[in-house]
């Protein structure tokens, strides 16, 4: 991997290689020091902590509890061990953060089996959900107990309000959750325009990982439950699994800075028009695959060998496993016109 | 617990509850500004991590690593996962945050298995050591294979340079590692009036939680491993136990404004000071006991039942489990000599 | 350890290292055999296991439900495993089996951290358990949620029908279970002339490590939950703990041999005797100190050197941690008085 | 299920339903009384086990190690966990018993991620590894270090000695071990004429879950390590999960007594030559399928309606998850010619 090898600000152009190669929203940072102010008690028992906490109620649900953690792994496997006993698995996409991403944490944290199944476009349905939806009751089973949805998926599509509703009715009937990988809510949320309910609480998701730290966080997540009486023991595990902030106001503050108000649309709403614009540019340009609809910040194409390379000269994006042409180009909240545009001179050629 | 019901500024006097309870120095919210340009590549790869890892090595070792985490329990559960074999225990006083504190992430989250044994004052030396350093090469016992001390122990208490290496050279010679709980590593070295490596990598510590978040930061820490070759698997582990941040800039620019310059010096000098302050005042309070020596930011004592309850009208701060009139009056970066007075005329109840 | 270096049976006198030195009783080999005919279904759906079933609800209580396992510490760890939430921990006596001599499995393989309190004699008491009984609702800490107690204990000792009561009463109250990890369950109710009952089910105890094994079994011992409501899960955590035996049949079949009859009663009353009669030639014997009572079938002794070194001459037994003179010397059913002659002979230099 | 409620001998009729509904070999019990003398140190300090021990090194490899388990789960955790750091993972058919059938204690136990992938009638090859054979080095990425094979397969299929050394050269090439699932080991053996080492030691595999009870024994399994220096800590981790016995001598001579004469070749030829004449029988029937090759103990066939019910009346088989016309006929070593007459008879409708 490149890196920058200064601090120096010129140093750093903006890239297409993730939403966590940007930093931080100038909103979110102005938040952070607003909350700088004298002490406030630890752990979550600040006033930030418990107005993000009225938010999370106002956003979601008047029972959603807001547990803020560290990062995206931390938040779905807080969430996943809250809601299944011992003795549970989770079905998944194979291309799922959690079975593909996270190092095996699910498994070496939390104890939890996953059941992966291949999913065309990352996105699972009831009837790939009943490919390991059995054997209840079965002590040689692990028993599935969770079926676990990322929205946007990893390949940048999103399911529908009908989609999560069918698969929450799906999972509840054979007396499972639906817990919800949200590392990017907002761009789902912004690409279907809708609010945030009608995705998650309001189409029968149980357990939500609420991103934060791809749409402009320093970093910060948090692990809603929108099923109370489905997380027993949320705060022991959240310290146990070593996901409590001490100064939990800082990551509170960033959540209701993006929160809040719309900021989320925002900064969602413009990763995913620029992915927009990079995908009708690339439509044009001869050579290029799209093998994936492109419904929120990414772009998967196949380039040309020429194409990829003088791409790569200019900017940093990654291959994907399994096709040496096909790439993944992502934008991010601060990616502007230009950098789309320096993106598909580069890739055509054409500047 | 009395939460203050606001995020104002104005609501949020300074309390002797925990050094977590102060906010960020503002210098470390101006590093962390700074790093906010532009892209940078994320887990690690980033300039500002790297420029961390020479910090690292300048302060302690020319071959020592930094792994920046977020929180405390996160160091040092990482840091004795990586260290430690599956079938590995670790000595600790009994008094010891990992034991006492972590909500048992150790055990369950890294499988470890702790000895505590009772130390006066919170400290360890080889005869205590000695309880539980047998029994090498049995099956039916855990292995004991690291000793773990807190610098300053949770009872404020310092190891001197000397103090550290007997404990060093006692645990090596049995074949274990010393781990140290860095997490007010400042403090001691303030309280000593040595510098970093004095107590750590020159007194033969193998493995540091570095700890920044209660000096200071907004919420950073790192494992620093001394003995490289004692820590293989370090960068899978801390995925794993998900301690890896994607935006690591923000988590490392917040050390290396502490540990760079003076920072820490100053704001645990401070902190330490105003213990010391305390201390002097609460010699001459009548009836007020105080049991513990003061070595760093924190001081023990007995209160009388009417004093106890006036300090507590005008401050927030902990009883101690244990003995109902004892106290933890703890100081930080951000303690005034006029909140340490106040605090003094409401025990004294002389103003 | 010396070990006999033959299978040629006149190569294996008696011994006093351990009960888990002696072989099988006939009565239980025969047991084992009348199983041996033909099909029958696994894991546990044999009329056998179902025999055993009937059996445990005889013994003990109308619900309880037995669940077979190849060990002890198999035994403690589905009990405590099945009875505990993930953020649960166990108060035991320091010298407790699962702390001292279980490898760490309670930590490493079930997550439990387990709170140990110095026992004088191995016997907790409400003021020992009360060290550990608090904190619950603070994630900082491990919940105490079982106190875990050893009948006998590990030093020979019983608790009576009373003790065991107080300490359930007083585990209730703070709503934790009792467990017992009863390896030894029959020498506790032949030395106190109770039945099973009365030492558990009818005294409070909620879940039961019923043994099998040191009593002259192959290899056997079964959970035994007085509480069902208790141990939700226990079959799927029988599974993925790994003692979940596929011709359960034949571990069944053992432990109806032993408590289907008094088959329990004579072999721990031998032993017992045994144990009391070696303790009783102890007495007289010149520089022997008996410094724990014998109440089971151990005696507790410390010899001098010269008596010590010609007991090991003619019998395996072993020393005790902490003080070089107290050596452990365990009888067994099958140990006879001929056996304890012959060591008191040994140690007294007196044949 | 319908389960004999009886224990007496007329009422346990032999069935298809799996080779661990069979009892224990005449020879085996035999070897069990013989054992049956004495004291004898526990934990695998006694000859029977030193006996077991040099077996296995005539078996397999002059440095090849036995550790003696309970069961096959036992035997699989315990060689995989020895075998893997924390950070590893394992690629398996998805069909394997350590991913279908263990309750997901590889997970849950030993922290160990499996990467599955379909394989046709439960066979690896090198090609089907490579789907999960990569990203070494990658921190988000549980790290692929073993590949685990079933032999024979859980659809009684074998992989010849070829296809063995073919995936341990392909595994070794990128740092991986070969771990084999030897649970019939035996009946593969039997069925491709070789003796033991050919299909494991001399064909790569490092690590063997040594099978014994599907082959007529009680109960017992060993892991065997062939490449010692990949099982550090092998003694600690079998403690700890729970799989070390006390009286082992009872376990070892079961072994002993398998493998130390031709006794598992007879049993598992037996049980092979049953399926064999089964499988002939089937390929006359009306209406039969017959979709996987029979190579060991074991077929699999789809029955037509009638004939299924017809089948069941008599003898117990499972149906298998996919399709409802699909069963699994297992063959014990006590199959007689008389048993697959009448299951024939039953199947056809023709006595």
């Amino acid at each position: 991997m490149s890196t920058s090898s200064s601090t120096d600000p010129a140093a750093h152009p903006r890239t297409f290689a993730s939403d966590n190669y940007s930093g931080a929203h100038p909103e979110v940072l102005a938040a952070v020091a607003e909350a700088n102010v004298g002490h406030a008690p630890a752990y979550g028992e600040d006033p930030w902590t418990a107005q993000l906490q009225e938010l999370i109620r106002d956003l979601f649900a008047p029972d959603a509890v807001a547990c803020p953690v560290f990062n995206g792994t931390g938040a779905n496997v807080v969430g996943l061990q809250a809601a299944l006993p011992r003795w549970g698995a989770v079905i998944c996409a194979a291309s799922a953060h959690i079975n593909s991403d996270e190092g095996g944490a699910p498994e070496k944290t939390a104890g939890l089996k996953l059941l992966p199944v291949e999913a065309p476009e990352g996105k699972l349905t009831p009837e790939l959900v009943d490919k390991h939806a059995w054997g209840w009751g079965d002590p040689h089973r692990a028993q599935p107990l969770a079926v676990s949805i990322s929205q946007s998926t990893e390949f940048g599509t999103c399911y529908t309000p009908g989609e999560v509703r069918a698969l929450a009715d799906h999972a509840h009937e054979s007396g499972m959750i639906l817990h919800m990988d949200g590392s990017r809510l907002g761009n789902a949320a912004a690409h279907l325009g809708t609010g945030l309910a009608a995705i998650t609480s309001d189409a029968g998701v149980d357990m939500l990982s609420l991103g934060g730290t791809k749409n402009g966080l320093l970093g910060a997540e948090a692990v809603v439950v929108l099923s109370p009486e489905s997380a027993p023991g949320l705060e022991y595990l959240r310290k146990s699994t070593m996901q409590l902030g001490s100064k939990m106001r800082f990551v509170s503050a960033q959540l209701t800075a993006l929160y809040g108000g719309d900021l989320w649309q925002r900064s969602a709403g413009q990763a995913n028009a620029m992915a927009a614009r990079l995908r009708a540019g690339l439509e044009q340009a001869p050579g290029v695959g799209l093998p994936v609809p492109t419904q929120s910040n990414v772009v998967f194409a196949t380039l040309p060998a020429e194409a990829k390379a003088r791409a790569r000269q200019a900017f940093h994006f990654y291959d994907w496993p399994g096709d040496p042409a096909l790439v993944r180009l992502m934008c991010s909240f601060d990616t502007t016109a230009e950098d789309v545009d320096a993106l598909l001179a580069a890739i055509t050629g054409q500047p």
